[in-house]
């Protein structure tokens, strides 16, 4: 959430000049990702443009290495039907352009508002699109490493601590210990791999009532365990405000992904510990930003304590989670 | 520059719903203002109007009892042919409404960008665009205190200390003082009063090419001498990059302002007053802010050194820097 690097209007016009789109007519900095700045871009448009882009300057999370396999990866899908943003070719085809020292790419804006609790309708449509994503992506030919996989939570977490874990809450060392070697010791490893988003929150996803409009922020994505990819949204969706299981959701939104990639009985059953995976993903960065992050910084931390609650709970549910209406 | 407030999708469509304006399409929090939240809204539209609308939630620097004022004046601009957005009143008449226990207020989206490093013609049509504020504003039946003359000039530089203001530059606390005691004794009171925008920076106007499309962000408009608006828009428009008076740039403002309002004698024999006292408006705000910002936080401290040096230009130039062409 954040603009970190200052763009005048010289510059973004000038920027804007190396792509067919016409001229610029507004430019707003807008609070949006984590790690990159973005500008709501509007230009005058040209035959076969919009005339509303996203700007994208990637900051140093994001290396520059991996912006061929992102933004070939936006092609591919929207190429293929899914509700993903285009990337914007500068005249000489190039998907990204260098400005000041930081890579830039211009990206076909989607409407649509993410939601915050979602309806099972929704949840469905979810469940759906992110099928449609990995049936599309199955013949894309990029490949990444999960940068996010579980010898990187081993890592996070011992930059974190057993005395920072503990800060923030006495369970969490013990807890942390145990799952990483369940996880080490059971990991599936013959699942189907493709490409995954690997980070579809509900701030990932655009919605227009019960449709999905836009899947965005991939910039985690890489190749790696098809069904990690539910499970991880599995995590990210299923509950309330409360903290507590929300059932319907979990189960429209298997629905809906089966509806368009039937999952296989070994993934099906793979779900739970994918799952705690998940949980575990989510809270090794967030305990590792929680406790490198100073108190007065204008960022918000996430609680880390959010998903060690539903790493408990999905510890304790097993299949329990993954129940579909016909089952 | 922050959006300080979270508003779910949920919250922001049924705000929207009170108004005659179409369902949510879009919604992007943007880095704008820097006393309040902003989002960019697009809805699906309605007979009469637009589809694009900047939301503005009012945080703590803005004092409710101030909106009917701000946005009154917009209305009463726009309904004049300035190029002012106009506010967008609820199905209840209604320019503001609560939520959460903060006022928000629907303001209509205008194009163009900010520029960094303005050209002749643009300080032309801005000096014209002022003009024409004011001349509208003659009429406008509201009125303001300026919450930032010249006692609260000595409020804020007494918070900062001579020690505060050595530490930004050993000469500022005497520089400080002489200055303050001189514009008390010799600040003009018997020029026109208008209401004025008073915080007119190239960030506040919007420009397509040579053409002010917008003026915003009038959350400092006061009823105050009418010239002293154009002094602070010429300290905040005339210096280049370097440092650098611009005379080319004062000029074409000021012979643009001359052709809608033309000066009296005795308020172009003012300027340079007003002038030095829009430095000290700016040189205390920023002192203040500078060293009661934390070091560490996101928000960017402006360097009040830069009014400091203008402040020294304009005791040193006096009328010159008031030149018109003709003259």
């Amino acid at each position: 959430m954040a603009v970190y690097t200052a763009l005048t209007a010289d510059d973004l016009a000038a920027l804007i000049a190396h792509y067919d789109v016409g001229s610029l007519v507004s430019a707003k900095g807008i609070a949006e990702g984590v790690s990159n700045s973005n500008w709501l871009v509007e230009t005058t448009g040209s035959a076969g443009s919009g005339t509303r882009f996203i700007l994208t300057m990637y900051e140093a999370r994001v290396a520059t290495g991996d912006l061929p396999f992102f933004l070939g990866l936006l092609d591919h899908l929207a190429a293929s039907g899914s509700p993903v943003p285009r990337t914007i070719h500068d005249r000489d085809g190039a998907a990204f352009r260098p400005i000041g020292g930081k890579a830039v790419a211009l990206i076909e804006f989607l409407p649509g508002v993410s939601v915050d609790v979602p309806s099972e309708a929704q949840a469905r449509a979810v469940g759906e699109a992110l099928a449609g994503i990995h049936v599309a992506g199955s013949s894309f030919s990029g490949e990444r490493t999960n940068t996010m996989a579980l010898p990187h939570w081993r890592e996070l977490f011992g930059g974190c601590g057993n005395d920072g874990l503990a800060s923030i809450d006495p369970g969490l060392p013990a807890m942390v210990g145990q799952e990483l070697d369940y996880l080490a010791a059971n990991w599936p490893q013959d699942l189907p791999r493709t490409v995954i988003h690997a980070d579809l929150f509900p701030d990932n996803v655009l919605l227009l009532g019960d449709r999905v409009t836009g899947l965005i922020d991939f910039y985690f994505a890489c190749t790696d365990l098809t069904a990690y990819d539910l499970a991880v949204t599995h995590a990210a969706w299923c509950f309330g405000r409360d903290g507590a299981f929300r059932p319907g959701i979990a189960e429209e939104m298997l629905a809906g992904y089966g509806e368009r990639r039937p999952l296989s009985e070994a993934e099906l059953a793979a779900l739970p510990i994918l799952a705690r995976g998940a949980c575990m993903r989510f809270l090794a960065t967030r305990a590792y930003d929680w406790l490198h992050t100073p108190a007065g910084a204008l960022v918000t931390r996430k609680d880390p304590r959010q998903f060690a609650r539903r790493l408990e709970f999905y510890r304790k549910s097993g299949a329990g989670a993954f129940r579909t209406a016909a089952a």
